[in-house]
């Protein structure tokens, strides 16, 4: 009983019809799958069985605890530059000990991530704003494809920044691998081409839509296969013409739990971080914008627990970190997905490829891989959301062009954080200048209007102003100043009226200036009143000394607060 | 002409009424900054004569440029704490390399005020929540009082953490200096009673009460005399009974630009910002206090121009990091200062006893000028902010609570940084979790209210929702969910009405929301509607697709979407 409890609703109510979509997602991911998971392990500075093996255990995991129904969980390209960035420093790549700390790496993300779920911190998913998103996808996917050029031309670089390669690859090119840089070239040009009109060509020759759509997906297998059989028969792998993936060990990875030691944890518990962050963050939008779609609902405490188990799972079986993969759920959404059965049948095939064929990609060249991972990220680079939000709003736009460029010449760990620290400065700058306006009554009314825009009556010696804006300590100083400046411009001021309609929020540092302002303004014959304040505001102000001292100049409307002020002052 | 149009105001319009007022307030201040300048230059790792330095020009600096009359610029606990930590793994502390960096480290963050004065980045100021501040502030105190236990007892402690410090005083305790440590313990306990009873005292003999506070805060001065007399006639200062001062060069500082490299840079940069965003945080708000007492006000932006001059000066002059000091502000105010001259006047003072009787300073015991520092910093630490906090807002508690303790056992840059972040997530967190109301018609009445709350009409197949917080990245996909969970739990609708009366802000991330929820609304045949939206946000609005798509179905009141959806249905 209590085990049935434990599993996902989706297996319970699991319906045979449901199968045959399933299935099919399955096998096509699969196909999907292969390639991505040999590319982005190379792109990690791992071997290519850790990103086979990333690939089978995480989509369990995720199966088990997850509330997307698509999402297809695995290695995927940001995470992947996001462990080499953070791993460089403490290994050299393709060591025993770089594989190690990726285990780490992935257990302290995944650790993370769960308790973050329990503690139901679903709501970090939303500190990053979407243009903050962007640019760092933007400036994450630059990166990772002008890292990539070496091995389409077969040359060597020096470890470095964008400046650092991007110069090495100028120097190096004169000694390029002639054989690598058609392989490379080919493989690219058509991917590019199989990207761009493949599934149009496929509609030409007779194909629907949706198979068209998804067999253009499946163009990288394809390459592989090709390039695979061609270093094969021509033997381009000897004599250092083409470089190839060469001996994968096969069989299912061992279980195993890392050992960590403290000076892990205190060298990689930041990477695992912002690796979580920006993991969770990708996968719920990923999710969430598939659910809509089916007009099903994901839940974000769900996804840290889902996301969060997959990475465990992935570091108990000699993985790194995972996370949901955006093209990869999304043709397993179109191929027919109905649950995470998909990915379990993906699982499975990924389990048999890895148990018995990993011999065949022996002859497979790096040069290929580094054209699929090229074309992959270059789909991830965003104009759109950089257009629309300059066009919309410049703040927003300015986040997302810095946070790019932070990426691109500062660094990935660097660029995240600055995203994450001008997402908050943009909220708090923008809510630092309130709109306020000083409002008088429309004429035979009880409505009230910004006397800058309307015509309408004053009652002498009252000041009344809207404030449209939530009251705390961002703004508290300046809504302070303007009454100050609107009380020392007039003359006879007898009360200050605050109309808080709009004030959602009012936090202590906003307290302690109205209740300093009351005092103040008291001081000096003038009465402070306020009128609209919210239920939760109200409720918590009539728990204060100011909100004791002012209760009988607390009014429910503007009307009311202004009839009074008129009643008395005739008395 | 050109000259005068630089002068300030107060000194174009200077009346000499004001000169008593000024002259008596700056003479007053002089006595205290004296024994101040030098136990802050003791606490900043620094020679006397840099506190002294730091008390000349700045002050004349501040008063071409700052905006409040009252504010006494000079050396305070918080910076000099901060530029000990700064400096301290650098350079040894009382070396001239040490001096050297803390005229750097002034320079820069003149600078940086000084250039966001000019790009009138005042709101700056607004970043650090009250609570946060408190937590600071106290936390400093904490850490400062401790320091200064070792010359109290003249024992020596390691370098290090709070831990390490106070495990050293237990240890150094049987080691202790009996001559030091009655002279150190007598100061305490003459200045904390001083603190608390001599005003009392002092009104009984037979002063005024004004006359009473302000003898009372001289009290440091006179325990500095008598400490000095007793150390020179006992000749204390021999056999190492007492540390003392010792000579301290006479002559007013010569000016000098400070040469800097760029490794001095990359070192400072950080702290010299620190320092700058918590000594301009300080300086505003004691400003700001004082200055409303006065019906005066006072601008963020000229009071990051005279902190920034004030710090500029202060390199030029051999001192180090300045700001407004929140004691020294206060006596200035109670003594009658009327404009800056009042600070001019201390500064001549100050010229004058540093051109011709610094060897008064030699016998000064460091034991009395750590029992001045021990009694001002207590008088910093601050319950009463936690206490309101705690009961009025739990989240304001907390990050004062950790910033506090961050403080304390990280150390004090960690802490501010801790600081800045809580403040921003607090805000993020608070809005991430917006307020929604279903509402209804209240019957006979074009007003709308909260359906769980209210005895409302509702029209069938309309879900009216009001969003009583701003829309942006922390919130749209909460916002989302909701609106998909009540559609999904709701049979029929045809129409989502968004009531905006509260949305002060809609970014680029809610926008990007907001078109995608309309168009997969669309595709379900529900017509998604807005009412009341506030005048930016519209204008905002009708520039993007959304606002195109949606021009006649976004209406000025709730009333009339009402109206238009119960009308159409009936059609």
């Amino acid at each position: 009983m209590m085990f049935k409890k434990l599993l996902p609703d989706w297996f319970k109510q699991y319906q045979s019809a449901w199968l045959a979509g399933d299935v099919i997602a399955g096998a096509i991911v699969t196909v999907m799958l292969i390639p991505q998971s040999l590319a982005y392990a190379m792109l990690a500075g791992l071997p290519p069985q850790a990103g086979l093996y990333a690939s089978l255990l995480p989509i369990f995991a995720y199966a088990l605890f997850g509330s997307s129904m698509t999402l297809a969980v695995g290695p995927v390209a940001v995470a992947s530059l996001m462990t080499a960035t953070a791993l460089a420093p403490l290994a050299s790549a393709g060591s025993v000990d770089y594989a190690a700390l990726a285990v780490i790496l992935s257990l302290l993300s995944g650790v993370m991530l769960f308790v973050f779920g329990l503690l139901r911190l679903g709501f970090l998913a939303y500190f990053l704003s979407h243009p903050v998103i962007s640019g760092f996808i933007s400036g994450s996917a630059v990166i990772i494809a002008i890292g990539q050029l070496k091995y389409i031309f077969g040359i060597q670089t020096p470890r470095g920044g964008i400046i650092t390669t991007l110069s090495g690859l100028v120097q190096g090119l004169p000694t390029l691998n002639v054989t690598t840089t058609f392989l490379g070239c080919g493989a690219l040009l058509f991917l590019f081409f199989a990207r761009r009109y493949l599934a149009t060509v496929l509609k030409q020759v007779g194909l629907s839509a949706k198979s068209a759509d998804l067999s253009a997906k499946l163009a990288p297998m394809l390459v592989v296969i090709v390039a695979t059989l061609i270093v094969k028969l021509g033997q381009l792998d000897q004599q250092e013409l083409v470089s190839v993936v060469g001996s994968v060990p096969s069989g299912l990875p061992s279980l195993a739990m890392p050992t960590i030691e403290l000076h892990d944890i205190q060298a990689l518990w930041l990477p695992a971080l912002l690796i979580s962050l920006v993991g969770f963050v990708e996968s719920v939008s990923v999710a969430q914008s598939l659910a809509l779609k089916r007009n099903q609902r994901i839940t974000p405490n769900k996804e840290l627990l889902g996301i969060g188990a997959a990475n465990i799972a992935s570091a108990l079986s000699g993985g790194y970190p995972v996370t949901g993969g955006f093209a990869r759920s999304v043709v397993n959404f179109s191929a027919g997905a109905n649950t995470p059965a998909a990915g379990v049948v993906s699982a499975i095939f990924m389990a048999i490829v890895v148990a018995v064929a990993t011999s065949w990609f022996y002859y497979l060249p790096h040069a290929v891989l580094a054209a699929t991972i090229i074309v992959a990220v270059i789909g991830l680079i965003d104009f759109k959301t950089l257009q629309h939000s300059w066009h919309y709003d410049r703040a927003d736009a300015l986040s997302l062009i810095l946070t790019f460029f932070g990426v691109i010449f500062l660094g990935v760990e660097e660029g995240i954080v600055i995203g994450v620290v001008l997402s908050l400065a943009v909220v708090v700058w923008r809510s630092s200048r309130p709109h306020m306006a000083v409002v008088g009554r429309v004429p035979g009314t009880e409505h009230f209007r910004n006397i800058d825009r309307h015509d309408v009556e004053l009652a002498t010696g009252l000041i009344a102003l809207r404030i449209d804006e939530s009251i705390y300590f961002a703004n508290a100083q300046v809504l302070e100043d303007k009454i100050e400046s609107l009380v020392a411009e007039s003359t006879g001021t007898r009360a200050v009226l605050l109309i808080m309609s709009a004030v959602n929020q009012l936090d202590s540092t906003a307290l302690g200036m109205l209740d300093e302002l009351e005092k103040n303004l008291q001081g000096k014959g003038i009465s402070l009143q306020f009128a609209e304040i919210k239920g939760p505001v109200l409720d918590r102000l009539h728990t204060t000394d100011l909100g004791k001292r002012m209760h009988d100049r607390i009014f429910l409307s503007t009307h009311q607060a202004f009839q009074q002020y008129t009643s008395k002052k005739q008395a």
